[in-house]
């Protein structure tokens, strides 16, 4: 264990023991609200259109904004990677860069959610008052269109072309894991390897290149890029994990979002994977009995087996590991009140309930 | 007139007067083959993926494939703008830029026509078939997305940010024409100007661009860079009045895709709008009628209501004084092959029959 994790250990058993999600947003608000407010800017200049219908559905995708992860990914990186190094613009850490990936990786992450929300023909029949409102399918399709043409357009206004490879090259991986997915649906023999490889790439890619794009734009030691690329790769891959244990565990209140959807949706998640490869025989039996039967509460039914079991605790100490290893990378880089935010980040992931 | 396009209009009278569509495509390939073959193996090469299910659906992308008008549009204008220039490549008239910028407009073409094709819930179920093929609604919208991602990771491949910037730019205006078109369906009131404004922006905003690069690439004549620009408007805009009046006359067996689309999606095109403005009252009546009922046979009346119209001739007027302006634009680039082909192609939009 890197002295980091120990200090970091130390200060969680003292003043920031009793976290909350709120208060950890909060504190790691602190340190970036003005360039958080910066890439808010940016990022609503970017889509105002000269078209009154567009604007207003774009006001729309208001409600798809979360919890502003990836650009504090972006600032937080470029944060940590920057401290001890001189900078063009002379006081300021953070660069119009930083901004701008920032907006872009936004950007690009409320597209993915506006395209998942594109739905087969009994989910459309299901939440048909909120697909109507958006004038269907077609609109959620050219909206999240929209919104990607709009990061690559924002991405190409810097000078170099280094954020639009590498973020071009991470929704390329992005896209894959996707595909990979659906195209696993209902893949009951779906092994671990394989779901860490679609989680990766539909979720750590991105994160990933979030913390590169920071650090690369505040320093060129690689060893700091790399470290910091280490980190939000792990940081997605428990993100993801965690996603996938509030799919099974959580309460529809606390998490803001319909849950089963995984299950209804035929993807096999980690806890399920360990399920249907070490519990009890007669459980196994069961489960895959319910995820091949059409009845309608087959859901709740997968969600009472598998919550109480160990292959929750399993995933969760998965997560857990992730986050132990993306903390013990950031060990490399000069102690920085970013840094210790990014620690901070890295906990409140598998401490969210939503 | 110009003197270009008398010298075209004797050329037409003459030995290309019976020209096929066939001879057309032949003759403009002659110019651009080894070239088109050189986008082709760039576009096969970056949409190739490490993940087998990943490369099938790829493979069903071809059945999307078109008649490569935007890269030729790229092609045949790198070599008339750059005619008389010299090269840093010394013989080569198209560099890597060119087929780098063919590729991307292909791909971006081809992302919309995939993404054209998720459905409502009644289409899904009428092309059944097809939609299971490719894993549903999700696959449609994820290919798209993948095709969309690998257009912009290749364009960043190239040294400056130009071709980004400007692709970027037209697929903005091109997502607003599509979302200006899906807000406007049902609406019968749709008048010509906001018609225009929807073909410029889905349509004509890419041929623009595809014109305007490959004159970039090859000349810093910017008088020839925006003659080239006009042109490919023009063709955009009589390109898709063409597709519009098809959409309406033509035969499905000819055309070789489903047919009254337009109308059964709601979307008023200009020979509609003129009918509804110019026909005889009663004819009016009776197309505001069939345009709101739900009758199953309701397109078949409409087509057969507006096709023998006056409707008809004036849409097609409107797209031959288009072709007749995008060809007077090319009078101030010197005579070449290249030009020539412009010329043809741009005859060709009107003369096509599919």
């Amino acid at each position: 264990m890197s002295p980091l994790v120990k200090h970091e250990t130390r200060e969680k058993q003292g003043h920031i023991g009793g976290r909350t999600g709120a208060a950890t947003e909060a504190r790691l608000a602190e340190l970036i609200t003005e360039d958080l407010a910066r890439v808010e800017a940016l990022f609503a200049r970017e889509l105002t259109s000269d078209l009154p219908n567009v604007n207003e559905l774009v006001t729309h995708v208001g409600k798809f904004r979360g919890k502003m992860l990836r650009p504090m990914l972006v600032l937080l990186s470029g944060l940590a990677a920057g401290v001890d190094e001189s900078r063009p613009n002379g006081d300021e850490p953070l660069g119009v860069e930083h901004i701008t990936a920032a907006s872009v990786v936004e950007m690009v992450h409320m597209a993915t959610l506006v395209h998942d929300d594109i739905l087969d023909g009994a989910d459309v029949r299901r939440k048909g008052a909120t697909i109507n409102h958006l004038h269907g399918n077609e609109a959620a399709v050219l909206l999240g269109d929209f919104l990607i043409s709009h990061a690559y357009h924002l991405c190409s206004s810097l000078d170099s072309q280094a954020a639009s490879r590498h973020i071009a090259h991470a929704t390329n991986i992005v896209c894959e894991g996707e595909l990979l997915q659906n195209y696993n649906r209902g893949n009951w023999r779906l092994d671990e390897e394989t779901y860490y490889t679609i989680i990766y790439r539909k979720t750590a890619a991105l994160t990933e290149v979030c913390c590169r794009l920071g650090a690369m734009f505040s320093t060129h030691k690689r060893a700091r890029v790399e470290a910091l690329a280490h980190y939000g790769r792990q940081v997605g891959l428990a993100f993801q994990i965690v996603d996938d244990i509030l799919d099974i565990c959580g309460q529809t209140k606390t998490v803001g979002k319909s849950l089963g959807t995984d299950i209804e949706k035929g993807k096999l998640t980690l806890p399920l994977i360990h399920f249907l490869q070490h519990a009890a025989p007669q459980h196994r039996e069961l489960l895959m009995g319910l995820l091949e039967s059409t009845e309608h509460d087959r859901v709740e039914h997968v969600r009472q087996l598998v919550a109480p079991s160990e292959s929750i605790q399993f995933a969760r100490r998965e997560a857990e590991r992730l986050i132990a290893e993306a903390i013990e990378a950031l060990a490399i880089l000069p102690e920085s009140p970013a840094r210790g935010a990014l620690v901070e980040a890295a906990r409140y992931v598998t401490a969210r309930e939503r």
